[in-house]
């Protein structure tokens, strides 16, 4: 007794072709024409686009900033991922200093737990490096299903590494098969210019981008891949945002070097005119790092086309205007960072990347979906349509406009950075691991169904890397 | 009544998967499992990877040259071809000077009219340009199924045409939905060289490739691209071999443009000390252009890894060494361009590409037939192993060790510029349009079933092309 | 009996220094104090600088162009040169199709003798190339004082060459002791490009800049930049005016190659947003290369303080408004290309350069000078403050404001670019050769009183140039 | 009552000519001819250079090192550098640790007063940054005549600053008219090297250079290169070494801004080969950065001559193979850093520079003196032959042959880098000041007569820097 999906239009990363889609259990059994078994329910999808379900490899549900905490936990995050489209989640889980892993990780799970409706995974954010905590990545990796690590450039003081810790994570990652990820700017020089702006009394949202500037991005990108060059480690770049850090990722990768790297729908449709927003208003926007010129946009968007950029994360860190974001009326370097997108990338990427032919289908794919999965080994049992895959499926219907407001998301949190925006084609069904969990924009599950995903080692090219 | 391939390992540009791959007439119908009709046959391929067929988006079959033609015909040529594991094959018909571009389509599909074992289209090289053929241009494109055209950048004298119509022919093919293809050498600085060489008295053939060095290939690339984007024309460049070449590719891509280009096995793995061979050995790598210091293949195996280049073609230009090649005896510029190589093609990609851990499996298929399908308006009829695509494929035994060597080819020709190479994995099996046409390397067809292909125009990004 | 300068500060390409200057005879005798001998005459010029005379390298002075001719003859353009603080000229004689350079040569001589108010020589005009011409060139280095020589990448059917032609020039000039400057546009291109205009009816100066865009430019200074390479000869780009060619001789001189550019006023200055005058008015900016968007003057600018660029010339090419611009009146093709320049020169690079803070004073006097001199043989004879040097000398009152204005220069045409310019600084006194030719803006000899500079061959870095 | 050199070539940074040199008391009065006075000495140094004496801006004389100091201080240094051909030294005094800047600039009062045999300056090195630092750095400028000041982004726990410190400092100097001088290698990322040698048992000198790599370098100068950007400040990196560095001061250079460079002769000449010499011998070449892979040596040379690097200085700083190399015969890490080089590097740069093409005389001047004194406020009075700069004049006989052995030179050490290479040419006269002080490499004066050199601000480009 399977479900026959009858109608639609199968978009992986490299295909797009009519067939009927046959899900048994929770795996797709197989595509193709009379596929249909006995018993088998059919539901019809005609006119739909059919994606693997949207992977969003960077979330921040339930972290502690200071004394507050995000607005969105695991609960109402991973409900608005799953509306948006997305089936699977990878948060980061963070050591905070004198943790063990094994305790950030706990801690995690314990945020987690039966509260996600969409399946997740952990990446675990290290502030704290030394001997003990490089022989716990390796436990992680092999024995927690956990082979991917954060590791910061910035936030000097709180969560900031020096280069001789970040090579040194980058060496045991290179060894023990874990992908690391840095947040790249210069935290020395952040500190320096915002102690410098409020010694000069600057205390507005718009000095927020002012004592960030791309060079501190672009300086801390090409440094960090030098480290992994010389760490012989394969390294990606998060929230990547600039041209110049793209120049540097680019000439690594021309050099053969494994360095792949992220941007967010934040940096590809916003710039850093939002800052100077009426009121207080810019506060909406202060994230790290911050929004940027206009033309940057282009460079980001020639950047997903050439493959440059893997993935489209989100980097959904979300905090409420009143109340949490207000914490820096005063100060702008005391507003908590991060905005929420969670449930938004699915819709602004197709719509402003597919609609508007700067991407193609099977782009959007790789981008949502098929990369992240690669990279962060959930490869192939997430991120593709094919026999043995999970079938974590979104029925695309084109044809439905819509307009990014607030009030129709679901995301707990009193704004979205995206008001206003357009959305073509809205996912009408949604199914994780075989269930369908989502019909025309509501749950059809009450109960969170999502699961931990125990993930695979990143395997480097040399080592025969098939997939 | 189907075909049903049972126990293989599925391979596509995307993904890889075990899976039952059924076929119904010339077509796959399903892939997964439970995919069985009554009636069906089943093939054990257990241990197996199935490719999609190979594409050739570069051969030169049945073409004179002077006095002479090459060595192999549509029948030796496509034979060959699917003997090696390609089942398409796309050959540069000619207009030769004078003629109409309709004369010179005639004339080839005279040539390969009933005698191809591979499905084959035509490319239309363009020698003598002017508003006629304008207008002619269009026609190749909507009602001969031919959208790709080249035009030649050396050759002075024979086939190099001007920069101003160079110019047009771009300009035309970006308004009628054509695929320019250039051939990028400094044909007059190649033609001052050439003579200068011959008055010095230098005849051997350790002469080609300095009378052709890297320098003349990258200033031709850079220029083409120049022209492509005053053309505002999609461009492809074929049978790039230096590292100048690609910088002017690369440059352009990360500036959004749409350039393509081509490499060949020869250049990824011969090196220019082959001109040093004994005696007139040398003559059998005098092609153009020609093989460059070994620093450049490193540089060429990178841009296959980035998608810099988009695929592996061959180039195949057969002459005889005895009798062709040796015309060369006194002067190495009457030696006949061109070498064999669309037999050997993808057991060498697999070999020093896939074993040696340089390409991934989904590179693999990418290089040798997705991409090529994609650029050529072949997609998704070709170039994939999906419902509703051409039941086009390739049975490989990944376990079979071999060596190449010219006894064991089939190409007709007497030598091949990769005696001794190894070989691992073979094409066991090959289907054509769902037959089966090929047994552990013997034809199990007599009759050539290669049927000619009309292809669909180029698709522009901004068209919002799909696929 | 010698000259005293008391007073001043003498400015070289190294030095600026307060010093008496001796002038003995036509030489400059002795630099520093107590140097006057008894019978000298003492000249006050306290609070002046003192330059070396300026020297033009690109002028067009009596120039045929179709049925008419350029406004300024030697003795008018010489005249306005030299009022403007220059005092050596190279004019671009030319050899016309079927011409010997000798020809060529000796009607420049006619042209030119008697009737110049500054020193002169020329370089030769090449455009007709063969084996005879390639001899002739030897002679004029040798024989005739003519060390360089210019060959055009545009202007098709008329003096274009081809890049055939243009390889053996300047492998000719390799090894004869000559430079070669060239007109870097792709004349194919642009030949297409003014003839699809016209066609389309587009027939106003503000097409002119279209027909010939920065991109036509940068892809003739790469590629002839290959060619001298390969010809492994020195090069002299004449005119650069965009990023893109910038790029070029960059990348070039980084490599090490003996690749020298100018630049001139009218590209420092104005922008593209001139063609666009009222009326008609946009025809006195018709000149090759066009102006360019303004962001290009930037990155000149820079190249200017960074050595990317040599010298500041003018490309001097006088057409008046009536009656010869206006033969364009109906199609922009049809208008005389060419502006004056050769008087306003060292006045607009001292107020926009020096005043403006982007160059130095040593920096001016390279730019207007002592690189001329270098690289066209003239060193240290002219282009210095030298014992022994010419005794060629600005007295440059930098207190001095004026506006330039067509009706206050000495130029013979209509109109000036550079109407309502401000000028800072003025020269009071000019001494050619020992004499005083100009006191506060007039001239002070009537006749005049230039010499043909016999010029010396061009000295190759590896030929241990020492100067 | 003057000196008159009479016969020889006059070299500067822009001209080469014959003229007598006549001096006044300790300044040049006049070149030229018949510029003898009553009374005048002349002394005929007829088929001689005469050169503007050098300018050493890097030398570390009587610096402690641990528990040793070098073995050069400023008396044995100084003569060394006389009978070199060098007649102004800057050394670099240090702040240690909880100093103020007036205290270490004292304490190399000390060291130097009455020792001198040539003029000299301080750079201040700082170690210890803070605001009352900050203020003493005008203090520093203004009333000490120290407008220059190192930072080091190496030397962990000891002389490293990190990236806030070093912005600060940048910044401060930018606003105080002052210029810093960066050794740039990642500190924190040899350091770790280091340790993973040594835990590894990887003792002898080969592993110097593999623990400080050139990318280590050029990361470190392209950090400091953005921070100077942010900083808007003008910067000079000392000693660099390799390619990677110099494509990031090309790139800065490229867009304007401010920075400049310093290679030294043992990075031009010699390579890490030596480090695989016999025994300990490798202890010798044991220098900060490392000598680099040859290929790295035509890229140093490119960038004398293109401009890209402004000086050649030496970065002398002695330690005696026996007794204080060796005091890391057991740990690599242990041998002192540095190498002597002050006597050599006149005769190396003429000898590989312009003896062998390289460079031309003016090129010599400029890198081994003009340069300097511009950067380092000591421009005019030093750094040129012009009326009115002080008498420091060396007088260069080209046609003496000789080799370099430690045997006869003057430096306090017991071995040479450069010993057997060659010397063209010799300083047959030394002019301090218009003393006489060296003939035929033998002092004239006994006593030491070099005086401390007040030195002026940096001037900015935008300040209307003139020289
Ligand atoms: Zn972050
Ligand atoms: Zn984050
Ligand atoms: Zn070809
Ligand atoms: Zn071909
Ligand atoms: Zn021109
Ligand atoms: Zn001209
Ligand atoms: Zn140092
Ligand atoms: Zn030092």
């Amino acid at each position: 007794m399977g479900i026959v999906l009858n109608g639609g239009t199968v978009v992986t990363a490299a295909d797009v072709y009519q067939a009927d889609v046959r899900i048994e259990g929770e795996r797709i059994a197989a595509l193709g024409r009379e596929i249909k078994q006995p018993g088998d329910q059919v539901i019809k999808v005609d006119g739909c686009l059919i994606f693997p379900g949207g992977i969003d490899p960077h979330t921040h549900f339930d972290l502690p900033a200071g004394d507050i905490t995000t607005s969105d936990d695991f609960y109402s995050g991973t409900k608005a991922a799953l509306l948006g489209g997305t089936t699977t989640i990878l948060d980061y889980a963070t050591q905070f200093k004198g943790e063990s892993l094994q305790t950030g990780l706990e801690n995690w799970h314990k945020k987690a737990d039966g509260k996600c409706f969409v399946d997740y995974g952990f990446h675990m954010a290290i502030t704290d490096w030394n001997d003990t905590i490089a022989q716990e990545m390796t436990t992680m990796v092999h024995q927690e299903g956990v082979p991917s690590f954060k590791l910061y450039m910035a936030y000097k003081n709180v969560l900031q590494v020096d280069d001789g810790s970040l090579l040194q994570a980058l060496r045991q990652a290179g060894k023990c098969g874990a992908l690391v990820c840095v947040h790249c700017e210069n935290g020395d020089v952040v500190y320096d210019l915002v102690q410098k702006a409020c010694q000069e009394g600057k205390t507005a949202p718009r000095n927020h981008p002012l004592t960030r500037p791309p060079e501190v991005e672009a300086e801390a990108t090409s440094r960090v891949i030098t480290l992994a060059q010389l760490a012989d480690a394969p390294l990606y770049i998060v929230h990547l945002t600039c041209s110049g850090a793209l120049e540097a990722v680019t000439k690594a990768k021309l050099q053969g070097r494994e360095v792949y790297a992220e941007t967010c729908p934040q940096y590809l449709l916003l710039d850093d005119s939002y800052y100077s927003s009426e009121g207080f208003n810019g506060a909406k926007y202060v994230i790290s790092p911050p929004l940027r010129p206009a033309q940057n946009q282009a460079a980001l968007w020639s950047a997903l086309q050439t493959g440059i950029l893997e993935t489209v994360a989100t980097d959904h860190c979300a905090f409420n205007y009143k109340g949490q974001k207000e914490l820096g009326l005063e100060d702008f370097s005391k507003i908590p960072n991060g905005a929420p997108g969670v449930e938004t990338r699915m819709g602004l990427l197709y719509t402003y990347g597919v609609q508007s032919g700067k991407l193609n289908l099977n782009e959007f794919v790789v981008l949502t979906s098929t990369n992240a999965a690669k990279l962060f080994g959930l490869f192939p049992r997430k991120g593709t349509i094919a026999p043995g895959s999970d079938a974590d499926l979104v029925v695309w219907d084109p044809s439905i406009s819509s307009e990014i407001s607030v009030e129709r998301l679901h995301q707990d949190v009193d704004y979205t950075p995206f008001e206003g925006f357009k959305q073509q084609g809205k996912a009408i069904r949604i199914f994780l691991r075989g269930r369908q969990v989502c019909r025309d924009g509501q749950l059809t599950q009450e109960l969170p169904a999502g699961k931990y995903l125990f993930r695979n080692p990143f395997l480097r090219r040399k080592d025969g890397k098939n997939v």
